[in-house]
């Protein structure tokens, strides 16, 4: 019989950490940096369009307030979320003698959020994060939860790690910036955070699609403010994606499909709008969700002028078939979150939030 | 002024995990993974020297127990220990369609147990793991404490993660298909565990180290049970080396100089044997070490059959050079575990564990 020796890893407290949101946060970032995530050293990692837009001057002020930075950029775009990036910025970091001491400082979209935060998940083992996020998507989803990773050729995200931040800095200033239709499709995720929690926050958008289209400060901030709410509630209870979590994923078992059968062309924010559409209706099929729940997401999308069909040219078969290679189905098996009706998903049982479908999604679509 | 939103993950209690040690446990690694670390599938990660010895095998009786087993292999050697070999095996995932449902198995020595480790780490952003060492190196350190990564041209270990295994299954008699020069050089590591923490563990390695270099199973195991049972007491307290844990990293600034300079043909247990005599060394030039511990560690080595050195072609300064590389650096300067006398760590403050050398390194070797 073999000797058992019992280990038992006294994990540290949970670190809270701020998400700072408002008007000119960025002016303040070498202060709120400084405060929260205290560093020997700090890599400041960017894509090349935001390193014209934001980063360049944004260094500028961290190396006048004192910060030692060194700054990194690689091509903007999803094709470049790759491991060939990560170990580019791990080598660059590597070659100018960063230690353990140091901080990276993420700041772009979810591509340089997501490449970023990997690089700080796994240079040395793990240094410290600050997410700076510059678009709407990213704002309101990604920078929250310290999900990171890089794509793959078999489907996106499929290398990655769980690392929280020290600290997430959100000025909605700065998506003025982003090119138009990429910032509206952004607020696809705020429509999916009304749609699986908070029926009166997606009524909120309704209202303030009109608004929102035109870029009011005060609107975006409030958007912004209320989708990291409704997020942290359920990624500070679940923050490993065990349970709960899986919630954040409606609309996406569809959305990853169309984005790898359209080779990530459409964005991110089109895909989730459409595969909201799409998984509320197959839950209106099975009879999981309520009628005219389908409709009234559409609805709500069109006014924010984003789109809610599966493109003619994209079957049903071939958007099952991507979607079963998703790594959110268990042994090869298609999972799915359904809604019960807007704001407040169904739950199969009580520990489990996602349905199986097996391999039925096709027929439902 | 920013709105300041506070999120507080709850993360999960920590995961205990036994060690299960023993002649003939490999016999019982069906049941003992079963239990330990159910899984729909199992990735059963090996290199082709040890595929051939025991890998093949254990996944037929695997199979046979009902496991579901994907066996992948890669070339054996620290080469190999790259994120090339760490893509491949996760691309290799991905294409057999495993989930998050599945479990690695690595099955190997420190070069698989770290690759494996950091493929469990970052699948999907994080799958089980199973460690199963088959070198007495890797039984007595690396298999335990959740340490994984891969090495970069720039130094080793440069990217990796902290993922601890829900087991770890050793079985002694394995270590006798070692290369024997290779086995012996393991049992530094062991020497390093009575230096550091434990005088009569050293006492009890000196009077058994002729039975070791016999192979004596009895002595060898309970050398596997004591050095995990002293390791396992510092990585508990400090599961993500941000502090105490430093201290298995005694001889281990000079060790990997060492590696480096030799292109990794010098093998790791080689390099700390001459690495914790030449830092006890230093110690006691700094009057930090009792003055002759350098000289006892030495005489216990040579019991082994272990170089006590640095190779004449080597400098002290190119050594130093080497070492200020290394990630144990905090801001570009060279840091070091010191031992105040055999059995004691010597702490230049509460808080510190590895004293600053500053660039005094070569002037002290």
């Amino acid at each position: 019989m073999p000797r058992y020796l019992r280990i038992t890893p006294e994990l540290p407290p949970p670190r809270a950490y701020d998400a700072a949101i408002g008007a000119g946060a960025l002016t303040r970032l070498a202060e709120l940096v400084r405060d929260a995530a205290p560093a020997a050293r700090y890599a400041l990692i960017t894509d090349d369009v935001v390193l014209e837009l934001h980063t360049e001057r944004v260094c500028e002020e961290l190396r006048g307030a004192g910060l030692e930075v060194q700054l990194y950029s690689f091509p903007a775009g999803e094709p470049y979320k790759t491991r060939e990036t990560w170990s580019y910025l791990c080598d660059r970091m590597s070659a100018d003698g960063l230690g353990r001491d140091s901080c990276v400082i993420a700041m772009g979209g979810g591509v340089v959020g997501d490449v970023g935060g990997f690089v700080a998940a796994t240079y040395l083992r793990g240094v410290q994060c600050v997410q700076v996020p510059t678009t709407l998507l990213s704002m309101l989803d990604a920078s929250i939860g310290g999900k990171t990773g890089v794509d793959t050729e078999y489907g996106k995200n499929l290398v990655g790690s769980f690392h929280q931040p020290r600290l997430v800095v959100m000025d909605p200033t700065v998506v003025w910036t982003q090119e138009y239709a990429d910032m509206i499709a952004g607020s696809a995720e705020a429509v999916k955070h009304g749609a699986i929690m908070d029926a009166e926050y997606l009524a909120w958008i309704d209202e303030n699609a009109g608004a929102l289209r035109e870029c009011d400060t005060d609107v975006l901030t409030q958007l912004v403010v209320c989708s990291v709410e409704r997020k942290s509630e359920v990624v500070q209870r679940d923050p490993y994606e065990q349970g709960e979590r899986a919630i954040l994923n409606f609309g996406h078992t569809v959305a990853h499909a169309l984005e790898l059968a359209t080779h990530y062309s459409m964005s991110h924010g089109h895909a989730v709008a459409i595969g909201m559409v799409a998984e509320a209706g197959v839950g209106e099929r099975l009879g999981v969700t309520e009628a005219g729940t389908s409709d009234r997401l559409r609805t709500s999308l069109e006014r924010l002028g984003l789109p809610t069909r599966i493109p003619e040219d994209i079957s049903a078969e071939r958007v099952a078939e991507l979607a079963a290679g998703d790594k959110k189905s268990r042994a090869g098996r298609l999972r799915c979150v359904l809604l019960e009706r807007v704001g407040c998903v169904a739950q199969p049982t009580a520990a489990e939030w996602t349905w199986d479908l097996g391999d039925r999604l096709a027929s439902l679509l």
